[in-house]
């Protein structure tokens, strides 16, 4: 199993953060992503998106990270990392279309207008940040992990790009329970970190 | 069950076309948006973001239209519009997280200030849509579905904004495999309209 991957991408990291998690084995496959490598025809043909990461296992190849966990722990995973009753799995899936919308349009954003420059409203990163951290907040006030009881792909999906919120700009320091979840997060057995998460 | 809806919110009538198609009951309560219900208490104890659609079923409680739609898929609706496989329940979700993050950003958010006003940056929508519409007519030049060879909540989860683009100011002049697409979803069995898709 293939992994086309960025170091430096929240959206990878997730991806490899699980495998380490969940004990399944991937090959990464580093892309120049300076170097534009994922808007070649050969990555457009693999992801029209041009975006990271993309994961090949056999014949399956997918994008969007939030696809990608659901895959690898409905397929390797069982009901561990991901339920399969329907109401359980749908709140799971409402956690990651959080990641996929208000995550990555706050602090996932800000980050990249504050380290790489990215041409984005940096107002809106924070409105959109200040509009869903106290969302978490509250929830992880009440409840260890997002959904049921225990670590799912619902906090994996969303931990990366909140535990780099600082390299935006912004501010966890009012939020104690997001601070203690990310704890419990790190303190998870074969938990590996990237640049700026230890 | 009940829907708390909006009638002129695309995310809400996604869920009810889900349900005419897929042959669902479902009991509509019509919340008082302009008068900020949603933003209410109650309200917000079912949906802390204070967003709608809401989902009742019995003590299943559900936010998010993405989550609701593969709720109902998944409960009511067997493997007919929502795959078990782990790769193309993959796919699926990685329409799901289009439809959350470039089209919610993209059309919708562009409709939401054409005609509600909201003080979002129209340029940044028109870049998004200018982004994701393309991929969406190169995926659907090849087929006449997203996901598999027929419709599927992948479908039913983007068309609602897509089809009210022209609501932003988003044109689909230069996306006939779109159109097309469109048709064949209004052709669907049960189909309904909401206002400006007829």
């Amino acid at each position: 199993m293939k992994l086309y991957d960025l170091e430096l991408s929240g959206n990878c990291y997730k991806v490899r953060l699980f495998c380490a998690l969940a004990g399944i084995p991937v090959t990464l496959h580093p892309v120049d992503f300076m170097g534009g490598e994922h808007k070649t025809a050969p990555f457009l043909a693999m992801n029209p998106l041009g975006e990271l990461p993309i994961l090949q296992d056999g014949d399956v190849l997918l994008r969007d990270s939030q696809a990608i966990l659901v895959y690898l722990a409905t397929q390797y995973g069982g009901e561990a990392w991901c339920p399969k009753d329907p109401a359980h799995l749908a709140e799971v899936i409402a956690w990651l279309s959080t990641a996929a919308n208000n995550i990555q349009h706050g602090p996932a954003d800000a980050r990249l207008i504050e380290l790489f420059g990215y041409p984005l409203d940096k107002a809106s990163t924070v409105a959109q940040s200040d509009f869903i951290l106290p969302v978490f907040e509250a929830q992880l006030s009440r409840h260890d992990w997002l959904v049921l009881n225990r670590p799912t792909i619902a906090d994996i999906a969303n931990f990366p790009y909140i535990a780099l919120a600082h390299q935006g700009g912004i501010s966890l320091a009012a939020y104690p329970a997001i601070r203690q979840w990310m704890t419990r997060i790190q303190a998870l057995p074969n938990f590996i970190g990237m640049p700026a998460i230890d």
